[in-house]
């Protein structure tokens, strides 16, 4: 039998993750598979939520086999299991929101120094967009300066990271149903960095101990990063670098080029990896690396941040999450240009087995071992500058002996941000919900997160949506979904020959993909609005819709937190593998069942793609029915 | 050879919990200490702070054994000890943050509600002093309605919580050399909020992987509790219920009375506990509690929310956190009324064994079982009367053959506000400053903190104050440390007899205990502003001082941020067991060692009170040297 945990051929379903696991053996390189394997079995308290050491009073652990009562069914201050499991799932929902949230809060900085004119490299390229959502949120625009614009979005901005408000901004697109769900549960989110806050104070011995209410809070914590620190983040780097428009690019770790001075961006923050890729663009810089001996510079993307360069600068993805360890190990790789988040420290090591330059970039993700360089708006050029020299400067320490690209890049196609799908539409949605009306499109499916190496790589990515298109739903995916579906030709136009015939005509009459590329993981809250600009549209609630999500791979806590607000927005959300909440029934009921009473949806955990697409589908069929359409 | 664990008179030195030990065991009540028993040994792993949760690629868990490099070594994701440990350390302060924050939002929350007419319970008690605090903030005070000057206090608060300030405003109070430390450091902080949800962002999944670099941000997450979280709530609560002024009052569980209706008020937050004590010093509640057969309402304390009222109010303490319980196990509690933090889960149950009705009061905060009254400032009064009536109802169910209560109370001063001190010398530091310069005060000590049952209760607490004393090292005591203090005797000038002949004379003089009392935890920003005062009357740093801190029986993770920010505002602090670091010898070295060299002070562990107490003697003896004065 083969060993799912060291058996290469199980690790991934791609030829060219499978291709380097073997030169990584080969070069003594370890992975995250090697440690995972080291790591199996897992605590199983840890695994099941059931460990407490948020105070010194323990560290305290619940026995599964606890009797109510009974011994080791509480720990030292008196917390049972559900109380323990609730408040460590609290935390790690914190932990996501802040995540994308302290970012969406530095790309508010980066538009302030813009507007406060000491980030001569950063502009407002979508002006048009500025407009709009300073419109939205209420500001004056009519006659004015487009800075003073700015300014005030700045402020609104900020304000939804205060504590002053009843609700964050962008509450404002939520359909009118919905917020009245959310009032009536107090789950109302009031300001990002608050509900963050009073998150881990919740958690602290002897505040929330009520699993329930522990859980509302973190429905809340999680409404905060989808409706204001990731909605934030996707609307002002539109604003700064452009709003996504549909363009083609190509994908997996062909993209890295022998000839090229290779430069992988990983991270999620565009703030740093659209500086360097605007340095590679200068003509002095490829001049420099001719002059290395090579033919040019490639700018290729990891994760998110590559997402984000994908989506607005149609830059080449060499691949997602478990393909970061495995981009180095082809040996061809300068440098790795890291921000934040996703970024395994394992790279500084492996990059230390090439010539390859590890480089972070922001003072509050530093990786023992790497070459720190400090970016600010103000300083981002030269930063960009010094890291693009050194670089090609590494570029003359390549063994030619040690590089292995494995195969050719696969062509995709992005930029499907909903000023784009409006505009393929023609102004209006009228088109698309008319095909969902006639069954033509049954629904829609948002297919995201990560890879996690308990997961065949991208055998659930893949899966889920083949099944999906086959049952005319349209899908949408983001994050590092993006490069599994785009490996596996689904991001294609021709990609729709997979699909049921209501969605391969409509695909075909409109040029467009089975599988829309809508960008990074931040960039959720743009499926968030299109769901309610159609719950809108169409008078109803977003639980009403024929709307579903899955992330099948997941990995993070950000993930966990997007799962959250997604439920808690009204979508019934698969999981690939369920968070450590199963020391909790009460905890586990309400994720599974409790939520489709308070939110009209829940979770669903099933690792089988084949099945878990079916049950997506049935949602899709029942909600088509409650709407009276066809099934 | 006595079992710690088992034999009640390892579990505390005091006679009135031991008696109730005996008792809980004879009524089948479970407490800390028998849970504790359960709990132990603990999980090596989580101990050591080696575990990590905050993905679901694990749970790993790094094995002490493991080679660098080498198996078990590091987690999936290649993150090794040192930054799991760092990690976990990180958002254990950020809990701790947290929660004194939040609380600080809360009093904020309220002075706004009172600015805004819709709060007529609660009223600015110390106008005077909201004018010195607004003067402080830069707000214009002259010709102003008191109102005015408030709204603009709160404007200035809130600051605090958001995202737009360079440091927060109390860094106005820090010594000019030491606000040079942190911003060479990059650690003054600016929002209270924002270092909490940063924290959390940087210990995701590949964030910040340098333990140096999360535990300075650690370092400044406590700092903003310290100097904004904290002062705020303690200057707020201050003008909201009135800057404390000496007083006495008695401790220990003879406080409880077997002739009247009892109300202990657990929690942190007197926006809560004030109103209950109002109403129950009304004549209407006294004639109501008569005719239910009572000689009246006695309203205790336990634990902070007791400080809070022990310091403005003077209402009796019953206990500190290990006496919470056991103050219900005398049968003689009518009802237990929380508002948050630190509140034992097992009350619950343990008032369920009882008559005792257990009231949770806050929304974030509530216990599965308990009644639940949701207080807003607008509602607090007739909520109290509520729970009045409940309380008063209840007498009449108190079954008289299993009321026990073990001891008579003990005499207590209190009400040392940095108000209160100022005044009791003159108006001016300088008589103190005298003292200390002729070495008949050596030094100051604050001692806070709580209880942990890995350590006889109180032992630890009274051990070291007595040494200290004895050393002529004036004592400040805040938090569970008060009641330990007052149960021993120390509260009161009487208690100078246990003192060295300097500390004994001055506090004669001045008819003075030689332990005084500052109030709750959050009340630690007084003994912060009192260093600050003192450094700037000298013009040195405050790590320039002969003051130390000890936290000898601390559990909670606000003590490790309270901990952590004396130390980074440059207060060589004892803990009397560790955090959860020791995993990592880099996080362990930078605890122990490597924070002197960058803010001048450093923790120190040492579980033997006595050891402990010659170790901070020795600093401030170090200390007065460096400042030419005698040892």
């Amino acid at each position: 039998m083969k060993d799912k945990l060291t058996d290469i051929t199980e690790m991934s379903i791609w030829e060219d993750a499978q291709r380097m696991l073997e030169k990584a053996r080969k070069d003594g390189v370890e992975t995250a598979w090697d440690r995972l394997a080291q790591q199996t079995p897992h605590c199983r308290f840890c695994e099941l939520g059931t460990t407490c050491r948020n105070c010194v009073m323990g560290p305290c652990r619940i026995s599964a086999k606890a009797e109510p009562g009974g011994k080791l069914s509480r720990g030292v201050c008196g917390a049972d299991a559900d109380v323990i499991v609730a408040r460590n799932f609290g935390r790690f929902i914190a932990g996501g929101s802040a995540g994308h949230s302290d970012h969406g809060r530095d790309v508010i900085e980066t538009l302030e120094a813009v507007v406060e004119g000491h980030a001569a490299n950063y502009q407002i390229r979508d002006a048009a967009k500025l407009t709009r959502i300073a419109a939205e949120l209420g500001i004056a625009v009519e006659g004015r300066a487009i800075i003073d614009v700015a300014a005030d979005v700045v402020d609104a901005c900020y304000s939804d990271f205060g504590s002053r408000r009843k609700a964050v901004n962008f509450v404002s697109r939520v359909p009118a149903k919905r917020k009245e769900v959310w009032d009536k549960l107090g789950i109302t989110p009031r300001g990002v960095d608050r509900e963050i806050a009073e998150m881990m104070h919740r958690t602290h011995m002897g505040c929330d101990n009520d699993a329930p209410n522990t859980m509302l809070h973190a429905a809340r914590c999680a409404l905060s990063d989808g409706w204001a620190g990731s909605m934030i983040a996707t609307e002002l780097c539109d604003i700064l670098f452009g709003t996504p428009t549909p363009r083609k690019s190509t994908v997996n770790l062909g993209v890295i080029k022998k000839e090229t001075v290779n430069i992988l961006v990983h991270g999620h923050n565009p703030v740093v990896s659209e500086m360097i890729l605007m340095a590679a663009r200068e003509p002095e810089m490829i001049a420099l690396a001719k002059k290395a001996g090579a033919e040019g510079i490639t700018v290729a993307g990891l994760c998110c941040t590559g997402n984000e360069l994908l989506m607005r600068q149609g830059i080449p993805m060499a691949g997602n999450h478990l393909m970061t360890e495995l981009a180095i190990v082809t040996g061809a790789v300068e440098a790795v240009v890291v921000d934040y988040q996703c970024i395994m420290p394992s790279l500084v090591q492996i990059s230390a087995c090439y010539h390859t330059r590890f480089i972070d970039t922001a003072a509050k993700a530093r990786f023992t071992g790497a070459i720190h360089m400090n970016f600010t708006p103000e300083n981002a050029r030269e930063e960009a500058h010094k890291i693009l020299h050194m670089a090609i400067e590494a570029f003359a320490e390549r063994d030619p002996g040690r590089v292995d690209i494995p195969v050719e890049p696969v062509d995709i196609m992005t930029g499907f941000s909903n000023e784009a799908i409006l505009e393929a539409l023609g102004g209006s949605l009228e088109p698309l919900l008319d095909a969902v009306k006639a069954g033509t499109v049954r629904g829609f499916a948002a297919v995201v997160g990560c890879n996690n190496p308990k997961i065949k790589q991208d055998s659930a990515n893949v899966g889920i949506i083949k099944e999906l298109i086959k049952n005319d739903i349209m899908v949408l995916v983001t994050g590092c979904v993006t490069t599994a579906a785009g490996k596996a030709g689904l991001l294609m136009p021709e990609g729709a020959e997979m699909a049921g015939p209501g969605l391969r005509n409509l695909c075909g009459a409109l040029g467009i993909p089975p599988v829309l590329h809508m960008g990074s993981c931040v960039d959720n809250a743009r499926i968030l609005q299109l769901c309610a600009l159609i719950a809108n549209s169409l008078g109803v609630d977003i639980s009403d819709l024929p709307v579903v999500a899955s992330a099948p791979e997941w990995y993070s806590e950000k993930a966990a937190a997007i799962g959250l607000y997604a439920v808690a927005s009204g979508v019934y959300t698969h999981l690939g593998l369920p968070p450590n909440i199963l020391g909790s029934q009460v905890v586990t009921d309400i994720a599974l069942n409790g939520l489709e009473d308070l939110v009209g949806a829940s979770f669903v955990v099933e690792p089988d793609p084949v099945k878990a697409a079916e049950l997506l589908n049935q949602r899709v069929t029942s909600k088509r029915k409650a709407l009276g359409l066809n099934a």
